[in-house]
């Protein structure tokens, strides 16, 4: 397919084939699937169905010399050569233009199980969510919202918890898995809500999809996301409290639990010219907590130029090196996506 | 971890914490984790789990020139920079030798249901697997043994059927799986057996393991390792044959079905000093077979030295250049691995 082809219209269009584009970043109304596989781009499915790069089969792209290139295959398994696909999956453009994709698909789940349960913090919403895994269930999402954002969304929300944790099931199994994450949540819980049905189901996600609309509304969102080893979630999300408490800078945090992929999102006066310097900090240390913890920057949206000061330091110089020494080898000239990503 | 752990010690060291090491190569109790990853190995549970690019996280390895890289991370998502642990991963130490990888583990599945069916032909066992991701049915395994294969191993089994589906469904929706794959193979198997005991299942998967040892009694055999779209398989499983018959070189084909990754092996007899002529002509026609249906050369093996003369007829000119470039980027004298791959 043409890299301009937007997600959802793909997923859309696989539907009519009883199947569908896995990954679902947030943008997919929006986005293409040539900028999805420039970023390997995220979202919620993927704690279950791994990101963009883990649907991406095959590619055509134009070298910076002009030449077109083919890379990868149209089967699931593949080991000739080197893995193109996937150097050239979130290279951000900076290795070549890419032409055509060709992503799998699979099917449409014969059903799904939905689960919103809410704490009394978020460290044990991230506990019960890492617990999940530990029962050996790999929901299809889990995702946190914290107490400020769900009284962004709604102050009765709010009200219900500090913290919501969304846990979705899919497949044959989705009603077995559902009932063994209701046990796992049960002790730690205040309350546990349960459906099978589609359309409550989406009500109850609706809380997840409102965040952003809500915190927009509250100023300039400046959205982190950093990933952190899943065991380490729970801490990440206390000192990421911390870091807000000692800039006096509202960090509110979404998460995709089974990830360990976390956005703190700075929400910024619209009144002010750019980002005040206790919002940098604090956004400093939230980098400097994720590669602490042995965790990443970018979990999902990539580097571009926000997150190039700090590349060196969470790659290192060898490896820092190495990656430059690719670039050359793919385009001498620099003429790619310059001043992005390296 | 250290590259020359033993594939299986790992994943029983992982055991010991209700973990596992999700791929499974066949040669799991002699292969290293280093080995593993050099060739980017399959194996049975990839049906669900992915290859063993799925499970690498990061790894150790020294360049070319002795510098020392770390690549990729400990956190299951993340998209700084170029994604050179892809890259390593399948390039057979012709990039860089590995001297330590990060693995992802999974939670042990708390139940498994397995299912052997019959059927009256090879391709009518293809086409039942395929109906089964169809379904929305993603199998922990599905393994195809064909008729000549299940006469080799026990006369017996050749009795009650000309081909044998194995589908193995693992989690806490292991049965009610299991329940919707009984009714897709229902109306075109002869037979099929489920079971949820652990002992039962490995007595319905001997069949698969014993395969190669049974076909050693028989001769020497050349396993073939190619794989092509899903929904491809049972037109590859009815060339194989011609090919076969033309040539009058007995095939006999086993695959994992779900990934589409066919073994044709063909045997040989020992006291040949070689491979006779008309046996390369059949695995020369079964590569161009691969490819002809869209496939690749190599799921799972890896191109090493006996499959090199086909490789850019694979990649085609620009993607085969482009490699040699990356090879030269990083190995310019050449001193890594010389004579494989590329």
């Amino acid at each position: 397919m043409e890299p301009g082809v937007i997600t959802a219209v793909l997923d859309r269009a696989a539907g009519a084939h009883g199947l569908r584009y896995a990954p679902d970043p947030a943008s997919a109304a929006l986005s293409t699937i040539g900028g999805n596989i420039a970023t390997n781009a995220g979202g919620l499915r993927c704690a279950k169905y791994g990101v963009t790069r883990d649907s991406v089969l095959g590619l055509e792209a134009v070298l910076a010399d002009g030449t077109v290139v083919g890379t990868g295959r149209r089967t699931v398994k593949g080991v000739t050569g080197y893995d193109l696909t996937a150097l050239l999956t979130g290279s951000e453009g900076t290795l070549a233009v890419i032409t055509s994709a060709t992503v799998r698909l699979r099917p449409v789940p014969v059903a799904t199980a939905t689960l919103a349960a809410f704490f009394d913090s978020f460290e044990a919403a991230a506990e019960a969510s890492y617990a999940i895994g530990r029962a050996g269930i790999e929901p299809a999402l889990a995702e946190l919202v914290d107490g400020p954002v769900l009284h962004a969304i709604d102050p009765a929300l709010r009200e219900r918890g500090a913290a919501l944790l969304l846990v979705q099931c899919d497949g044959a199994g989705a009603a077995a898995e559902a009932e063994v994450v209701a046990r796992v949540l049960a002790p730690s819980a205040t309350a546990v809500e349960t459906t099978t049905d589609p359309v409550e189901a989406e009500s109850l996600l609706a809380a997840r999809r409102l965040a952003l609309p809500a915190l927009e509304r509250l100023g300039r969102p400046l959205i982190e996301d950093i990933a952190v080893p899943r065991s380490r979630l729970a801490e990440a999300v206390r000192e990421i409290r911390a870091i807000s408490a000692r800039h006096d800078v509202p960090v509110f945090t979404i998460a995709h639990a089974a990830d360990g992929n976390l956005h703190p999102i700075i929400v910024v006066d619209r009144s002010l010219p750019g980002l005040p310097d206790a919002a940098w900090e604090a956004a400093g240390e939230i980098f400097a907590l994720a590669l602490r913890l042995g965790g990443t920057l970018t979990g999902e949206h990539g580097v571009g130029v926000l997150k190039r000061q700090w590349v060196a330091d969470e790659l290192g110089p060898a490896a820092h090196a190495l990656q430059r020494r690719i670039k050359r080898a793919f385009d001498p000239r620099g003429v790619l996506n310059p001043g992005k990503c390296l």
